[in-house]
């Protein structure tokens, strides 16, 4: 079971960075701003949520997300011709990434000791916020504010949680379905093109 | 008086969201995005003044902030043709809430043992980091930066907080006129269209 | 040796600050607003280390910080016309400033008892970090992600300090050749025109 986590939390990782990386050399950042854009597209809702429950960041205690990040740029520079063949690929993993990114903010939420509607918020930050910040440091407006289900696929996930918590399911089963709730609200999303309405501005 | 201070935060809370919401709105954003952006620029200063601290952030504390915030959102979508008719009313609630978030944020740092000007500095900070993060959301540059007396509205009321506090006058009633003075600070700018002078670039 | 310090502390203070504010001036900022991107600039990068080490921040223990920003927004409205002739010289505080923030950042990252790699990531988040919120504020892609080598100085210092600690040199020594390093390998890269490749995008 372990295993197979820390294969989802690398696969996440790993998808998260590449797509901070990917927009970072479409606007020609050099290697080392990429990977900037790349770790902090991976890490940074992972980070806010650590300093908001006034926690070590996770990626302090152990190096493996910079080097998954590295690995990410690696894999860039490389096979920078076939990337965009693997969109569905990353697609996927990006969304395996967020559900299980939203599972580990909620019970790292809750292990604080902070009620179900902070750790549902807290799993969304941990999920969506590290695709802001890349956003805002490539200089665009944030896409998460405007293209299909991403946050909200987070707070639906988020409710799993809770319902199955308030089941005799297992601690480790509740976290796995949350997450697959994430993985498919957010695939269904996209594959059906559902999104968010737009909020219209005044006359 | 509790109650009062009470309905001065929610009037304020209500009327910062409004600001991100409407902001958000003109962008394109939808109904989640402009909620996010809606909770940033109502609960961001006083979360920076809480992580700069080390205290936890008092919006995860209770969850009234994000529920005036949803509200502040219906309220957008079922009134939108007729929200521009309230700038008025809104612009007054902003400056009750300014008030109201510079005095707290005095008030939260003395108690946290920080001297007079790291208070002040924290009250500025409550009280405008909000709209500085609202306006980075949309990719803007921060209007606290270009127009009116904001900032330095919460530098005036901060100094007036200071006053206060050496003379016999009760905590309550140095933060009333604190606050107060922010709201007038800020109300009579606008009015007489008072501005910081514009920093000239080089030649 | 600790007046040494406290001069490149401050000139290195100066000199980011006053790199903000001629931004702000460019983009017509107003004093305020000036000052506000000038104080980011130049304890921004120290800010998000101290909050990540869940530290008190640097600047709210004495004033000086703030103080010398001041100084730096006074400079550039009184010198206005002859700032650009200073342009050297700004260079030069500039990367003494970098230096010794790098290892000022690695030194404390290390009291901490945080490993050799957080410490060389902290050093280079206090060097770079206010620049990149500086750019962020005026709404410009980060400069850092495309220009000269800046943040991998901050990284090569970070090296050479894990070096020397390794050898008999006394901790002062140490902190001085990794500020050193960086300064020269900032100075080096700008004469010599040497920087990071560009990341090539997809076809």
């Amino acid at each position: 079971m372990i295993d197979f986590i820390t294969f989802c939390d690398y696969a996440g990782t790993f998808a998260f960075a590449i797509s901070g990386i990917r927009l970072a050399s479409a606007k020609q950042f050099d290697w080392f701003g990429a990977y900037v854009v790349g770790v902090v597209t991976a890490v940074g809702g992972g980070t806010l949520r650590d300093i908001l429950l006034n926690a070590t960041p996770f990626w302090m205690i152990q190096p493996s997300y910079l080097i998954v990040s590295a690995l990410a740029l690696l894999f860039v520079i490389i096979f920078r011709k076939y990337v965009i063949r693997l969109n569905n690929t990353f697609f996927i993993f990006d969304a395996i990434g967020l559900g299980l990114f939203v599972a580990v903010g909620i019970a790292k939420t809750l292990e604080f000791g902070f009620p179900m509607w902070v750790a549902i918020v807290m799993g969304t930050i941990t999920g969506s916020f590290g695709g802001m910040l890349r956003d805002i440091l490539i200089n665009e407006e944030p896409l998460i504010f405007r293209k299909d289900i991403y946050a909200l696929a987070c707070v639906f996930g988020g409710m799993i949680y809770y319902i199955c918590m308030n089941t005799p399911l297992s601690p480790a089963m509740t976290q796995f379905l949350a997450a697959a709730s994430v993985f498919l609200a957010r695939v269904i999303a996209v594959k059906y093109h559902i999104s968010v309405p737009v909020l219209k501005g005044e006359e």
